[in-house]
């Protein structure tokens, strides 16, 4: 049985569900390159919602990135990301929803012993009249200042 | 297609798949609980398993705590833990595998701004002879020392 939705994720109700679309990659270490994603958003009642995401590579499916954590809605807009990436990268930021746009930036960024150094992420969501859900990442990361790093349009899937 | 098992993962592979059970709830500042539990624990082909967790209360079904992220491998038995919970905590945790048990301590714990303040977690895990996977965590939060919080036995589901 699914739950009543919790009022607070009324802003970001707009998410939930299945997402699926494509996206370009750049940054100034890496070549441009393009990409496959799936992202999911759920619900159980309480006032978060949960996320999963995964990209692949265009050519042969292979999988690149994912991230998966859960997204708080804390009152009058106010949105408290928490995410855990396999690259070794745990995330926490902090943000605000308004008119179907989520702004959102890390307050806290650390990486694994192993892992490459990521040590700033950004990130811009918004549903467009159009139904794509439209997305911006910019990164600090390797000794490079915040840069963009990903910029996605995924459909309802 | 289910890709090939990543080499590194060969140690941790006793946990793939799904796991259900119950535990047994404590904790200085609260009342016992006993909850059920569901676990997964997936790969696609790279060196670390996907972890999705999730425990409700026995008399109601009702949704209690949550946890995902990503477990690596990352050679010689050791281990990164990168996770993301609802209640608004990123936590990433080392420690080792051997002879199929797990040790892990966090050695970063950061709540969210209205999150409850939790500043360590060590979790024990181990797949028994009996075909039990049986774990403990313990905790430091909202002032109290590491102190027994959580322990459980899952079966294969």
């Amino acid at each position: 049985m699914e739950p009543a939705l919790h009022p607070d994720l009324e802003p970001i109700a707009f998410l939930l569900g299945s997402w699926r679309g494509e996206g370009d990659g750049e940054y100034p270490t890496v070549e441009a390159f393009r990409y496959g994603e799936q992202v999911e958003f759920g619900h159980v009642g309480k006032p978060y919602l949960f996320y999963r995401q995964r990209t692949w590579a265009l050519d042969d499916g292979r999988p690149l990135h994912a991230e998966v954590g859960y997204l708080r809605s804390v009152g009058d807009g106010r949105l408290e990301l928490v995410l855990a990436h396999p690259t070794g990268v745990v995330e926490l930021a902090l943000g605000a929803v308004a008119d179907r746009t989520i702004e959102l930036a890390s307050t806290l960024v650390r990486s694994a012993p192993t892992a490459k150094e990521v040590t700033a992420l950004e990130r811009s969501i918004r549903l467009d009249e159009d139904g794509a859900l439209r997305y911006e990442l910019r990164m600090a990361a390797v000794g490079v200042d915040l840069a963009l790093h990903l910029r996605g349009e995924l459909r309802r899937a």
